[in-house]
């Protein structure tokens, strides 16, 4: 079997995700793409990376990640570091002719974003942004209809993306630093909704909205909101925070259209709420649980109704990476790359200056 | 037991609801505030408004409303007729000094529902605008826990109100037709979600949105969109809609603070979301039936867990307004008043401007 | 328009809700089969059945039930009394040449039902038992596509009445004396389990299972369990319960066959579950709201989306009677006559007597 | 650190669960209580076998079980088979010295698990029997909120699993065969009931129901049905079937007490509905999502909000089977040993017994 060497920058919260994934996708997806195998991961902390390597069965630990671009074993760079470290590494790692995983935001900025996918397209390497949630089955499957045009014309994208953490002014990490975050519930969870309201229903045209600091002294945003139009013609709300008391990772969106409607919460992922205007007397929305033998990615696991996790969601998407690389194939359109990760910066950045002079942004992407 | 006359114009939806509430609050509400005898009723269409006055027990039935006006026995004037009917008639009724309900919006615009406020004011009577909505149980218990503090500081309001009748270019009711209605989803079902908003949130600072039409031809907005500021710090976003395949009568609205969060969906009126941040390790959204004796308006329904309708709100309402006449009290704050019903005009005028202008609109009202 | 006077004993839970009903159903069933006037009404305690005629617009109160029997302007006479007090009365109507309306459990036991029947329909008139949740609209829609067999063969019927009223000592009704109530959560609760288990499922063969007192000195039961095999072949269980704290009106069944299933719970009347088996690759229970202007009832009420209340299923079922009276029509399938409140006691008892003798019991009815 | 030498036998549905959970363990849980080194598995079919070994990283593949038995560096020898293959290589395997787990149902009767139980009690190994829902984080929580008396005295259980790939008479695998599988819907599904009933709610005292096949021709059960007494006073129903369309996975089951109420759904294995009759004016049942740091298991996972999947349990069972290897520690009461798998053996025989004789049957265990 060919086998892919793998070297990961980050062993926090993306750090444990990724290395499950990488762990499982031999024999989950049997037989696999590219056989990952874990040989460096790199951290500032000196014990606690060792200790993580030492926990997923990485071969070395270094708190230097050049390490890892020097590593010709390391065919696959998989930055899952702080916002702040993702262009350097990524465009080394590219540069270096390896093929590049970068967690969401891609950069703090769409100027950073662009450097970076822009310079990482220029080596020719494969590249994917951490959208990991284009993979939880029941969004693949509302992809898979909505391209099948089971929704008819859509009318309405409404995605919010509500956690509850943030409320608390003693709260003090990496996150909350601008030089290292860039921003705060925006790039953190705006970014995601974004990615998903683009994946499922096009490119958006127009912003108008704000973010917003809840909290004195604190140096990123708590939340945004906008009301937003695509280039479809449907039109709706985006938003994130990470101040809804009792929501924990409620990523929810619903979108409306003519011949039918889909509706999602994170917080129960295996689910898909689909309603079809078929003129049936009983008219409703499905509780669809997306575990059927002809269900996106359902082929890996159980029996229908025997339900997986939210970390089994980059079992897929790192799957689809090594499948990009094994087939030389493009990782969009159902994964994101590093364009995908630039146009959700733009927008964002967008809402952000709406925010800021009051007007309505129109949306423009950079091209190479 | 004191009685009071009632005269109603319309025969329709609101005629039907009304009336049914005007029935229903002697032996419901026992003892009532005041017997309402249900002297005449006014509409269009003579053989319609003839069948209606004899359906639901009017004295009886004119096709010219001024009659109402004019009849001495009638102390209340209902008017659930067309929104351009709004204006005249009820100035008219509070002029010859009946007391005024006046169904939502108030007039087609802000300046028009200015202009009723205003002149109906000067007359000291009572008027309440028909933001039913305030007296579902449900909704009046979040009103009261807020106001109790339960939820402590507010973070966000999120309200939507999603129908799905109107993706038929073949629809004609008045409606659709701007001199009529003055305006679509953002009169019929905005209206709703910004009194929702103020009833529980306070007022709003600032809006950046719009209304949209879909259908070619049709004169009059399908769905409105809007992120928004409140006078207190919370933000969140406003919808409006009748293009949401799936959603019959989805009003839903979330309220997030630091103490707590409330939330709710109209489709399942008797049920009010209750999330408390209070420590408890089961940490969760309770589903909590309002229907205990100890709830608000239950004290003239069954024992708990016996369901009440849509239509029964009005029962609350009427009666409300009936109490505020037979105590000489104000309708507000538990009702709306007439200023509340200009002031959703002026909040639903400025996203319609938001989006002629493409600029986030502050809210400032005018007074008397 | 023609009417017919109606009498009616007790004034308490089903003397208000009747009442209502039969104030509603002239205006929202319009036009009525018959338009039922409020002649007298009977009750134990002179002052609160004075009150309650008062209220709810009898013409008269007595405290002498033969009163109603000996008035001639009577032609239906309604019995809501405590169940020791409806085999006489109903009876005594019956010979007097009045439709009779008894509540639900007709008699105390088989013995006490089966003579009520008899009695009665010997005398030729129409009857009706009290099973009102037949008139859900949810409910008749499931019983209109189990006709129509989208069901298929039916493989299990479960069904629970799960109240939480019970669990205190001091409580003291005539509910919990043996001599007026006859039984405890048998006769209130299982009745309407094992009547829409017949009504939905056809007749049960066997029943395995007891009733169980949980308090010390309760002379009632508390709740009743049983395992059940149904005429069709299919199987399931049957419970009730007022001690199920947290549930305070939820009766909940689901039928499951070889094409579809259907489940249920009343606090969520408005509401069917439905699942087909369609080889839909979107696969689920919709959440069918039932209130669409094909759905059963609905033509009486509002527009979709606009949910009725509990009190609101007696407005179809006193409809059902007097449409039967005006008709000379059958009371039965559709509403349930005295044969089915007899059919129903009979299960009762035979879950009682397998409790006692330990030993399955198959079901056999007397005929007349 | 430590390690163990594991040799499993089945390689399909459980070889799968149980090889993904070995693999997680060591660094899921890290530290592990044992590093479990994946020896040899064992199949009847070679070429099934062998990928098998090669998929999931098992040293070797053998289809002679007796290898496994032989192999002194298995400590540890996990028994995924089918049911006619539990009790010879489970008490071989235990008089080997090896610690065993052996899948449910533990024997294909009471008197196989008993025997079972009883030889390998009398090796001194570890033994576990395969109740994998022990483990999910919200069951576990359940059972620490009941024993913490959180609920009060409890009065009612009820459990039913429900499936729905039954109803088909193509289907040929070995859980139709009865010499291989025992029964059908008993041991694959209403063991699990059985067993949390158990672990929740405590002995079973009575029963009173039935198996019953459907299908003509099928040599098994198809669904059960029983009415139960607890040793505790409670009481309630256990259903279990394969013929309930629309329910993939449905293990359904609430327990009602005199302080509150717990109810769950396997579908939905993250959640916990919890009823607290602490006088709350918010009056319901909380969706909590069992995700917190402090809840059971989950300092093993993701930030809250995050769900695990089914498979999950798998990790929890099995390192709780290391735990007590390494820590000469019982495993019960969290985990079932085979006690508690013959226990389930004889509840599940009287239920048949029940069934064929028409008594209720009274339980009775017995001791080694």
């Amino acid at each position: 079997m060919a086998q892919i060497g793998v070297g990961m920058l980050g062993y926090a919260f993306m750090g444990k995700a990724h290395s499950n994934a990488f762990r499982k996708i031999p024999y989950i997806t049997w037989p696999p793409p590219l056989e990952p195998l874990l040989i460096g991961i790199a951290g500032r902390n000196e014990q606690a990376v060792g200790e993580a390597a030492l926990r997923y069965g990485w071969d070395y630990a270094t708190t230097d990640w050049r390490d890892l671009i020097a590593d010709e074993r390391i065919g696959l760079f998989d930055n899952g570091g702080p916002n702040a470290l993702h262009a350097e590494p990524t465009i080394a790692a590219a540069r270096a002719g390896k093929h590049v995983v970068c967690e969401k935001p891609l950069g703090r900025d769409a100027g950073e974003s662009y450097e970076i996918w822009k310079q990482v397209a220029a080596t020719g390497v494969k590249h994917m942004c951490g959208f990991n949630y284009r993979f939880v089955p029941a969004v693949r499957l509302a992809r898979e209809m909505i391209e099948a045009g089971e929704l008819g014309e859509v009318r309405h994208f409404r995605g919010r993306y509500l956690q509850d953490w943030g409320d608390d002014p003693s709260l003090d990490t990496w996150r909350f630093n601008p030089d290292e975050a860039g921003s705060g519930a925006l790039g953190d969870l705006m970014t995601h909704v974004v990615d998903l309201a683009r994946f499922l229903n096009g490119e958006i045209a127009t912003v108008s909205g704000f973010a917003h600091t809840f909290l004195p002294g604190r140096k990123v945003d708590d939340a945004v909101e906008a009301a937003v139009e695509f280039g479809n013609g449907s039109i709706g709300t985006l938003e994130a925070t990470r101040f809804a008391h009792g929501r924990r990772n409620a990523f929810q969106w619903e979108i409306n259209g003519t011949k039918g409607s889909l509706a999602f919460d994170m917080e129960r992922l295996n689910e898909l709420q689909v309603f079809r205007a078929d003129g049936d007397r009983a008219r409703g929305f499905k509780t669809v649980l997306v575990s059927e033998t002809d269900h996106p990615f359902w082929k890996y696991w159980w029996p229908p109704g025997h339900i997986i996790g939210w970390g089994d969601t980059f079992v897929h998407e790192l799957h689809h990476m090594l499948w990009a690389i094994a087939e030389d194939a493009d990782v969009a359109p159902y994964g994101a790359d590093f364009e995908d990760g630039y146009r959700a910066s733009e927008i964002c950045d967008a809402i952000v200056r709406s925010g800021e002079t009051g007007a309505r942004e129109t949306i423009s992407y950079k091209t190479l």
